[in-house]
């Protein structure tokens, strides 16, 4: 067998050489390949960090730790779905993050639809009570992402609108650009103290077939099964290594991304990516002249689920004075813009990192950091801010589907992150600029 | 409800207004929406031939009716699959049509891999035998779709390779040039008295996956479970409407596509979008000047498990002069090229149909002219045959997969398909040519 396997082998490994010395590229292809999906709080979550842990101190990092912390775990069940009348067909859907539970044998109720969530918001609860709702929406992509914010809601908020009116369950037009049969999953939230119902994402196409049939005017009648459960509290954990500098009294810089992952694909643009290009930038700087300033390169836990990583730092790190905090976690396009947030606005930094960024294609831009859902709760503290803002044209075609795999990251956008990120710590650990404190809107 | 619903319908009647008054258009999407997948001799696939005669009635075509035919059936059971080690993870894969079954609770061997069938062919039994075979492959798109001749055989031959040297199942990657979590179905065949095994094709990154895992060159374990099975003998039809000439001695005109699909999509590209351009065209014809030869509109059934509505027609109609013979098989892309089989190699013919099909981007083309799997068996009984060549360039991205479904037509790609064919039945159907018999090699 092995003289049938080392020509394809070889075979792919001469296809790859290209990236063969990319320290980033070769996070990916590892992690997505030799662990696959890793769900927050599972086995595989487990077998990431790991991996993680002997990846960053086989690359030499200092003080490589795990920080654990528990975390409620949600896993996925059967997803199945069937127009019963007027016209039998199966409808390809995948279950929200939270999403309640429908009986083993499923439910059968007729569909009530939306064109929005203000027109769900408007309706009277009798027109919901006892049905499947169905929000659809025209989410289109945008460069910058910010359509998911808007059309986000329909996600994070629509399923515990619908359980307060009464619905029996909730489907959704999937959250993405695309037009492939990948439903996108992502997290609800039960606000409100809305009891948990069956809430689903349909593929952009079977949402515009349900939209089609629909159309035709008659009843549409739904047979839903979806069986996820909450499997209790289990242990996640934040991946630390650190570039040491030469002022501890300086502050931190903060950098990372996520580790964990939807469970659908391998997780190669959200976020592999992301911890691959904030650890080789980190390993550019460790493998040059020391930094006046520490970088804490962090692997967060258990982002997808509901930031459990992030909040798990700032409990164990908010004290500590952090000089910056910036995260990657938007895909591996490439770096168009910056926006950086600091006590002082006429901070020399800011030329200082438009002189470096600029040469890279990346330009300054306005506007608050808000900071993300990693490094968002040391932002919130008063941490210097900064994002790297990254083409999302084509992100909201593949996150948080099965479709996010290894073949979606194009080797030269990630080198150009790497050299983005390279370029802003080296700036940024070393600036004379005290990188104070950022007083915060009420904070 | 209804308040709710019409602001939808309205939105999604004025979205697709600019294909509301197309003949084509409206074939694909009714078909698609109030059908859905139609897998021949299933429940579906008579509700298909239902929708069919009202549809082809309602348009006004002559002779309207089924020609019933029986044909063995197969269908899709469970499928999944896990690499055991050294990686464990879930694959993403689909039966192939006619694969045999795993135990309800799956198999569990080692893999052996091939980087093309021609090494499965060379391997020597004992490497195989109590194994789970994987052949991949590096098929690229091509505009005419040739490649899929060759590549197309991994998935034709290559289970019945694998199980006459012993193996315990096959995967293949998928015979597509997508890179989607979508695995490409299509039938297979026992040659040379092959036991049926479980035949699967995975997604191609999911293959791309199982290439990294392999290239580790650690030994790799499968768990598969497959559990599709024959149902018996079922009725299936082809669905027949004519435009009736003025001369019955000049023989028909055979045209169509075919009404079956795979049960993964919804058939829009394969082959909805075949029986729309093809009846659009006849319909223009019907709505003209009554044409000199009768042309013959035929949906066939069963054209993906084997060809079995061509060989119905064949059987029923073979000695019936035939003047052409052509199908539409090849997706919804533009028409490029074209090519004719006639007795007369020098006919005014070739001329005619030049000079018409010019203006629209399609040029002649050398090459002998087989006819597809419906019209083929014509072919070989010797009626004079043509081929509207589509662009196949995204052609193999879609097919037999998931994703085949109505976004992925291109209304204006699909008129300059009825454009075409119009414009080719006008010059045939009144051809002086008296189209006579083809003499074919050996026949």
């Amino acid at each position: 067998m092995r003289s049938l396997l080392l020509p394809l082998a070889a075979a792919l490994l001469s296809s790859s050489a290209m990236a063969a010395d990319s320290v980033a590229y070769s996070i990916v292809e590892g992690l997505t390949t030799e662990v696959g999906q890793r769900l927050a709080g599972t086995e595989a979550d487990a077998r990431a960090r790991d991996w993680a842990v002997a990846h960053l101190k086989a690359l030499g990092f200092a003080n490589v730790h795990v920080e654990p912390f528990d975390m409620p775990v949600w896993v996925r069940g059967a997803e199945t779905a069937e127009v019963v009348s007027p016209f039998p067909q199966k409808l390809v859907l995948a279950a929200l993050g939270n999403s309640g539970a429908t009986p083993e044998g499923g439910i059968t109720a007729e569909i009530v639809a939306f064109s929005s969530l203000e027109a769900l918001k408007a309706a009277p609860a009798e027109q919901v009570r006892g049905k499947i709702v169905f929000v659809t929406h025209r989410m289109v992509p945008t460069q910058d992402g910010s359509s998911y914010g808007y059309f986000g809601a329909i996600r994070r908020s629509g399923p515990a609108i619908a359980s307060n009116k009464g619905a029996t369950a909730i489907l959704i037009r999937s959250i993405g650009t695309d037009h492939h049969r990948q439903p996108h999953t992502g997290v609800t939230g039960w606000i409100d103290g809305a009891h948990p119902i069956p809430a689903a994402a349909l593929s952009v196409p079977d949402a515009e077939q349900l939209e089609r049939i629909l159309a035709r005017g008659k009843p549409v009648t739904i047979h839903l099964t979806l069986t996820p459960r909450m499997t209790g509290t289990h242990g996640s954990g934040n991946v630390v290594a650190e570039v040491p500098g030469t002022d501890p009294a300086a502050g931190v810089v903060l950098i990372g991304g996520h580790l964990d992952s939807w469970d659908l694909g391998t997780g190669a643009i959200d976020d592999a990516a992301g911890v691959a290009i904030t650890t080789a930038a980190a390993k550019h700087i460790l493998d040059g002249p020391r930094p006046k300033r520490t970088i804490r390169l962090v692997w967060f836990g258990a982002e997808e689920p509901g930031g459990f990583g992030g909040a798990a730092y700032a409990k164990a790190h908010g004290t500590e004075r952090h000089a910056m905090a910036a995260e990657s976690d938007f895909g591996s396009g490439r770096v168009w813009q910056f926006r950086v947030s600091l006590a002082d606005p006429k901070s020399p930094l800011v030329k200082d990192l438009t002189r470096v960024l600029e040469p890279l294609g990346v330009s300054p831009a306005e506007g608050e950091v808000e900071g993300g859902t990693d490094v968002g709760p040391m932002v919130l503290l008063g941490s210097p801010a900064m994002d790297l803002g990254q083409d999302g044209t084509h992100y909201f075609n593949i996150h948080h589907t099965a479709d996010d795999t290894l073949d979606k990251v194009d080797p030269a956008d990630l080198e150009q992150n790497v050299d983005a990120w390279t370029a802003m710590l080296r700036v940024v650990a070393n600036s004379a600029d005290p990188l104070a404190r950022v007083p915060r809107k009420g904070g």
